[in-house]
């Protein structure tokens, strides 16, 4: 059976949750062969997996791939689901690294093994056990991403091609993050760094990153056109998420509210709060982020800050500016017209406002 | 260049050990134009990898690759060298996982990104700084795992057929590190249970899948002898390591002695020595086993339990069968002579008491 972009975003997000079902059905199989010990590794990996339902990295890579010539198979859709794997991976890791207690609302993998530990009265400290299985389910994630992609079904000359853009796209991942975490530690005020980070860790990995992938696995054709429209709009896709970061919905973000506020988290809202505030409220603002304690009264004065520095319309303008851009970028290169329409739905998707 | 077995193994290693320098010093020159943040990741990556020299998943999959028909030039090795970053990933997470503070006498990626967050005078928890770094780091070797292997300049057709194992591989190491983490926490008494452990954790990740990728790279051929020499050589290689992690002299191992009897490893030579002691005996070993500040007496103490009940030798025959077992596999199938040679010397390598 062949997928359109024209049906629009919901069939091809279920083709790809099929997708992602089987290959996860059957490797839990195997791993329930090796022992009954990765039971709750299986099920935990099948449940966080299936638990979201975005899938944005895939369908950019979906209408890369049909963007540049390529007719949406059985085969085509397994290759770009796969990539949905490397953000469990990151996912994962994600929440270890920040010590975060949820995920889209349910507890985050470390802390599902660190119950594990407790439920079963196993030895040794709970929360390392956590970690430990954290740290290897995210491991094991992406090694399936791999093998899903490698076991797609695309012709040998496709994956062939595919393989390097996959690559670049994992390495930027795990820079990106990095520069993330060491942009929190350095407590930069500097929107230039900000948005560099912004730039490698989200940017290029959801959106250039995927569409390039997409078009490898056709013909190849588009790269630079994708890019063009790729880096803004990953941009403002990132900003988009640190304004929900603080000021989403959480039934919405599944975090609890002002997440990134008591994470300290360093992003291009507050580097411009930091920079349009008074004295007293710049005092206030440091005082608070990061306080692991934060309380709703003092979310609401950062919010209350946050906004009245003007530093969440300026990020709302150049989530405007940084998607006008984006959009344009679709009149250059050769991408088909169904996918034309296919990305711009998809930018209107990645940069809405929902809180 | 071509690169026979007939020189031995010390050649070989420094050829894959070039493979090695080259690749990392090329993803380094990609990671530092990113930004100077990475400049510490990319130093971290590259001592990590070439600090140590035992290369012995490589030259396990050369051989594989050359007693399969292969020829052994630049683009294999450069294949047979990307499985030693899978196994750089594996030591840096397993390290996080194990609280180790040291590796091979140097300190452990997360502690050493830990006082760089100190030096630099970094904000926020220097220990979580420094996990979130050597997590990324682990996930950077694997990716760059896969990297190596894509770039290697082996033609398609060979790493078309070499993919699936590598996949396996590397789904199997991951699920061996896990039932390793539950063992510990479950405190097992069974040897049964940790001979398992050792087979998935070391057994065929050591060196049957390596002997398996090597042969699929080259023609596929000699899968089943391979299996049949490597998996009691890997487990007998695991029973080895076992017996070090207690005896072993610290000078050789990197380790502090009796490491694995602080980190209270449940090892097929813990399961022996309980099942063989007297009840005393038994109530010290649990008293000791996993004590973090266990002192010379208390390791000397064990030590002298773990010999008088008669488990040090138990193992040692274990590991004394296995490899002959071992070595009798490869009068099967059709194993070139070269290579054959060379796998019973590293048999020997594997399994050598060196305490």
């Amino acid at each position: 059976m062949d997928y359109t972009l024209e049906s629009g975003v919901d069939p091809l997000r279920e083709a790809i949750n099929n997708s992602l079902t089987q290959f996860v059905d059957r490797e839990n199989e195997y791993l329930r062969q090796i022992g009954s010990e990765l039971y709750p590794v299986a099920d935990a990996l099948k449940n966080f997996l299936l638990d979201s339902g975005k899938r944005f990295r895939p369908l950019f890579a979906a209408a890369g791939f049909v963007g540049s010539g390529g007719v949406l198979d059985a085969a085509s859709i397994n290759a770009v689901a796969s990539i949905e794997l490397v953000h469990v991976c990151a996912l994962i890791h994600d929440d270890v690294m920040d010590c975060s207690d949820t995920r889209r609302g349910a507890p985050s993998i470390h802390r599902l093994f660190e119950s594990l530990h407790k439920t079963e009265g196993l030895q040794g400290s709970a929360e390392q056990f956590g970690v430990a299985s954290a740290i290897l389910l995210g491991d094991l994630a992406l090694v399936w991403a791999s093998k899903a992609l490698h076991e797609s079904g695309v012709t040998s000359q496709s994956l062939i091609r595919a393989l390097p853009l996959y690559d670049e796209m994992r390495v930027e991942l795990m820079a990106g993050q990095y520069l993330d975490v060491y942009e929190q530690a350095l407590a930069s005020e500097s929107i230039e760094r900000s948005l560099k980070v912004a730039r490698y860790k989200s940017g290029k990995y959801s959106i250039e990153r995927p569409l390039h992938f997409g078009a490898s696995l056709a013909t190849g054709a588009n790269l630079s056109a994708y890019s063009e429209y790729g880096i803004p709009l990953g941009e403002a896709f990132q900003l988009r998420d640190d304004l929900l970061g603080v000021f989403g919905d959480p039934a919405q973000t599944g975090k609890p509210a002002g997440d990134d506020l008591r994470e300290g988290k360093r992003t291009v809202l507050i580097a411009a709060t930091l920079q349009n505030s008074n004295p007293e409220q710049k005092i206030r603002v440091n005082a608070l982020l990061g306080k692991e304690d934060l309380n709703l009264a003092e979310i609401e004065e950062l919010r209350s800050i946050i906004t009245s520095s003007g530093a969440a319309d300026y990020v709302e303008n150049m989530i405007s500016d940084l998607t006008k851009q984006s959009l344009a970028a679709l009149e250059t290169g050769t991408i088909t017209s169904d996918a034309k329409s296919f990305l711009i739905h998809m930018a209107a998707v990645a940069t809405k406002r929902s809180y």
